[in-house]
C-alpha cells in the first residue's frame, strides 16, 4: 500500500513481524490513482467510474493477498479492535444515521424501511457482539478437506483458501456493512461493499472506522473499501469486474438479486428469496402442526425461511385446529375454495389466486391449498417453489422419505419449523446468506463457503509416465 | 415423457420397479412441443427457437428427476449397455462422422482439427472403455457430507444430490459428446449438449445411440438431448436459460470459453485455459530439473497442464543441462535478454516479447525469464497465470513453503511436473474439466463436482425459540 501507516500500526506490524505472528508486507504492485472518500470522490470530480473502480479491486487484491496470510490470532484482533472501534465511534456513527434517517423520512420512506435504516446504542452492541462471536468461531482457512499419498509417492493435499476479493451489493441496511466486513476478514478475504444510497452517510462513518481499525492492528485498510461514492454506476462497474472480483454476494430482496443476476458478468451466489412451503400430511399430528405452523408463520414474518403456502392433503381432520390458531396469531388466510369449505364459518379467509401461490408475504399472511396427494403436494412445490426450505408434517414414513428424496431444495424438514434453515441454528457459526442456487454453496451459508480450495502436490521429481 | 416407450425398455423398466431396483414413473408435466432431431427440425421449419430450447429444458427437467432417483446399479447398468451400443453401432457412426471429415477437409479445416473430429474403431473402443471405467467409481449422490444432532434434538445432514439439468457445450470432438453425457448419467443429471458445427453428423448419430441406450434399460432418453438442430441461435438459446439450466460448462479453447462467460446468464463453469509456469529456482536439483522440465512440456504439449513458461533464479547453475534437453527434444525456447546471455552459443533461442508471457502455445514451444528472487517469480506468475496449475522446482524449504501460501492457483505443485493437475491423475477417478475459477469448484472436476447438497432436517416437532 501507498498511503504512509499510521505510526501506531506501524509499530504495531513491525512487532507481530518480529513476533512471527505475521509475514513482512510486500511491496505495492499499484498506485492509488482515485479518491477513496466520498467526500474527495466528489471534490475531484472524477468521471471514468469504470477505471476508478477496478483501481478499487486492485487495491482490494493487494489487500487479499496479505489478508489471505495473516493467521486467525491476528484475524481475531482485527474483528475484535472492530467491535471496540464501533463502541468507542458510536456517537460518529449515529450522528451520521440520524442525517439517514431523517432523509429518508423526509423521502416518505416506510416505516419499515426506516426501522432497518436506524442504528441505536443497543444495536451498535449487538454488532460488537456479533464480531466477538466471530471471533471464536474457528478459521476455514488452511483447513484441509482431503489428502493422500498417491501410489507414485506424491503428497496430495486439497485446503480450504480464501476466495480473494469479496464484494457484496445490498440495501439501505448498515448493519450488513460491519457483518460482511466481519465475515469477509474471518475468512481471510478483502470486501468491496456497495450499499443502499439511504444508508450512505451511515456507511461511510462505518468503513472509515472499520479501515482505521483494520490499519490499527496492522491489518491492511483496503481489506474494507466501498464503491458507494460512485453511485448506480459504480455498482454497475463493480458487478462487470471480471477478473478482478471473484464472488459477489446480493443481499436483499427479489428485485435487487434479480438485477445482480441479470447484470453481472462476474461469478454470483444468489442469496435469501424464500418462498416456503409446508405439507400437512393426513397423518400429522394436531398439537404439533400447530406449534410448527405458528412458529413457521408469526415468530418473525419478515425473514426468508418464513412459511408463505400451507399445502393440506384432504385426508387430513387437523386443518380447522390449525386454522383457527393461525387466525388468533393474526394471520390472513388466503385460501383455495376446498380448503374454505373445509373451513367453519367462524374463521375468516380471502380467496387466493395464481398471484398467491408465486408470493412471498414477508408478513402475517399465509397461502393455503388443498391437495389430494402427496404428488400433487410435490408437483405445487415444484411449480412455485425459489428451492429455499420446504417441509413435511407427517407421521407416515415411506411419505417422509419420498419427499426428502423428490422435492429439490436448499433445505427439507420433516416435523420441525421452517425457521430452522439458518446458518446459526444449523451450527455453522456465522451466516453470509441462504443461498437459494446450486452452485458452490446451496442453503445456509457459513464461512467455509467464503473460501475456495487449492489443490497442493508434494514430490520429489515425479514425472508422468 | 409422453413419446410411448419401446416395449423392450417398457418391459424393463416394469421388471425394474417390480424388483424395487427403480420407483416408478411420473406423469408427464410437458407435453413434447418440438420435434427433438435434427432432421425433424429442418423438417418443421421451427422458427422460436428460444421456445424450442426451452421446451428442450423443460423436458430435460423431467428425466433429471427421474435420474435422481436412479440408484448406482441401474445407473451402471445404463452405462454399460451405452457401451455396447457404441460398439455395436460404430458401423453407423463411422459413416457420419466420414461426412464430418470429408466436409471439414474440403473447408480447408487444419490436420489438427481434422484428427480431433475423426473416430475410429479403436477410438469407439477407448469411448467405451471409458464408460466401463465410470461405471467401476463409487456413486457421488446420497455420499452424507457432513452431519449431526443438534443440542434441540434435530437430526442434520448435508447430502450430495444431482445438480439436475447440465449443460455443455463444446468443439468439434465428438469423444465430448460420450464423455459428458456418461459424467452426467453417474452422477444422476440430464445433459443438453451442443457441440461444434462441424461434429453435427457425429453427434446426431451418437446421441441417437446413446437415447436409445438409455431406453433399453428404461432410464429416460432425455436425459441425453442436443441443442445442435438450431445452430448458434441454440447454443445461445441455451446460455440464456436461466432457471432452466443448473450449469452451464464451456469445453474448449480460450475463444469458446470466454464468449460462454461473456453471455451466459445461467452458472457457468470455467474450464481449462493454462498459462502453467514452472519457476527453476537455485536450489533445484539438475536431474530432477531435466526430468521435469521434458515431462511438463513434450509429454503431450497439446494440452491445459503443459508447462507454457519457465521462470529460471538467476543463481540457478542447470539452465544450460535444462536449455540443451529441451531443445534436444525439438522445443523452441522464446527467451529474454538475459536468458540468452546465460547460455552458451550453441543452443539456439529465439527472443521473447510480452506477447510470449501470454501465450499458451500448446506446443513445442516454451517461455523462459530470468528472475533474481522468489518474489520476482510470484509477480511475473500473479500477472500472466490463468490461475490453473505452477510449479516449483526447489530443495528450499522455505521457499517452498512461500511458493504454496502465494501462488493462488488451482494446483500448487513442488518438485513434480505439472502433467499431474489431471482428475485421472489426482485419484478423481473421472474428470469433467479442470475449473480456472474460484467458485463451486477449482482445479480437475470430479464426479462429485457435476453434484450439489441439500440439508435434511428432520425432528419431531421442533420450532424455534
Amino acid at each position: 500500500m501507498t498511503e504512509a501507516p499510521t505510526p501506531r500500526s506501524a509499530v504495531l506490524a513491525d512487532k507481530l513481524i518480529a513476533e512471527g505472528l505475521i509475514p513482512a508486507d510486500e511491496p505495492a504492485e499499484g498506485g492509488r490513482e482515485v479518491p477513496v472518500s466520498p467526500e474527495a470522490a466528489e471534490a475531484s470530480g472524477v468521471v471514468d467510474v469504470e477505471a476508478a473502480v477496478h483501481a478499487i479491486a486492485d487495491r482490494s487484491r493487494h489487500a487479499a493477498r496479505r489478508m489471505a496470510r495473516a493467521n486467525r490470532a491476528w484475524k481475531d484482533r482485527g474483528l475484535r479492535a472492530i467491535g471496540a472501534a464501533l463502541l468507542e465511534g458510536s456517537r460518529q456513527i449515529l450522528a451520521a444515521n440520524a442525517k439517514d434517517v431523517s432523509a429518508g423520512r423526509a423521502n416518505g420512506t416506510s416505516a419499515a424501511m426506516l426501522d432497518r435504516l436506524t442504528l441505536t446504542d443497543a444495536r451498535i452492541k449487538a454488532l460488537a457482539a456479533a464480531l466477538e462471536n466471530l471471533a471464536t468461531l474457528p478459521d476455514p482457512v488452511g483447513n484441509v478437506m482431503r489428502g493422500q499419498t498417491l501410489p507414485n509417492g506424491l503428497r496430495l493435499r486439497q485446503i480450504n483458501v480464501p476466495m480473494g476479493v469479496v464484494a457484496a451489493i445490498y440495501e439501505a441496511r448498515p448493519n450488513v456493512t460491519v457483518d460482511i466486513a466481519g465475515l469477509g476478514l474471518k475468512s481471510g478475504n478483502a470486501v468491496i461493499l456497495r450499499g443502499g444510497t439511504a444508508a450512505a452517510a451511515t456507511n461511510a462513518a462505518l468503513v472509515t472506522i472499520l479501515r482505521d481499525a483494520l490499519e490499527s492492528v496492522g491489518l491492511p485498510a483496503d481489506a474494507v473499501q466501498t464503491v458507494d461514492q460512485y453511485g448506480r454506476e459504480g455498482a454497475n462497474a463493480l458487478m462487470r469486474a471480471r477478473g478482478r472480483v471473484d464472488v459477489l454476494i446480493p443481499r436483499g430482496g427479489r428485485e435487487l438479486i434479480q438485477s445482480v443476476v441479470a447484470n453481472a458478468s462476474v461469478p454470483v451466489i444468489e442469496t435469501g428469496e424464500g418462498n416456503v412451503h409446508i405439507f400437512l400430511d393426513a397423518s400429522a399430528n394436531e398439537d404439533m402442526a400447530v406449534e410448527i405452523l405458528l412458529n413457521s408463520k408469526t415468530q418473525r414474518p419478515s425473514v426468508c425461511n418464513t412459511v408463505e403456502t400451507l399445502l393440506v392433503h384432504s385426508g387430513s381432520t387437523v386443518l380447522p385446529a390449525v386454522a383457527a390458531a393461525l387466525r388468533a396469531a393474526g394471520v390472513t388466510l388466503h385460501t383455495d375454495e376446498r380448503i374454505r369449505k373445509a373451513l367453519p364459518a367462524s374463521i375468516e379467509t380471502v380467496p387466493a389466486t395464481k398471484e398467491d401461490w408465486a408470493t412471498e408475504y414477508m408478513d402475517l399472511d399465509l397461502a393455503v391449498a388443498m391437495v389430494d396427494s402427496l404428488d400433487e403436494a410435490v408437483r405445487h412445490i415444484r411449480a412455485w417453489s425459489t428451492g429455499h426450505t420446504e417441509a413435511i408434517l407427517t407421521n407416515d414414513l415411506a411419505n417422509a422419505e419420498r419427499f426428502i428424496a423428490e422435492v429439490d431444495s436448499a433445505a427439507v424438514i420433516v416435523n420441525a419449523s421452517t425457521r430452522f434453515t439458518d446458518g446459526g441454528e444449523l451450527g455453522l457459526g456465522a451466516e453470509v446468506g441462504i443461498s437459494t442456487q446450486k452452485l458452490h454453496a446451496r442453503g445456509p451459508m457459513g464461512l467455509t463457503e467464503l473460501t475456495t480450495t487449492k489443490w497442493i502436490v508434494q514430490g520429489e521429481g515425479q514425472i508422468r509416465a
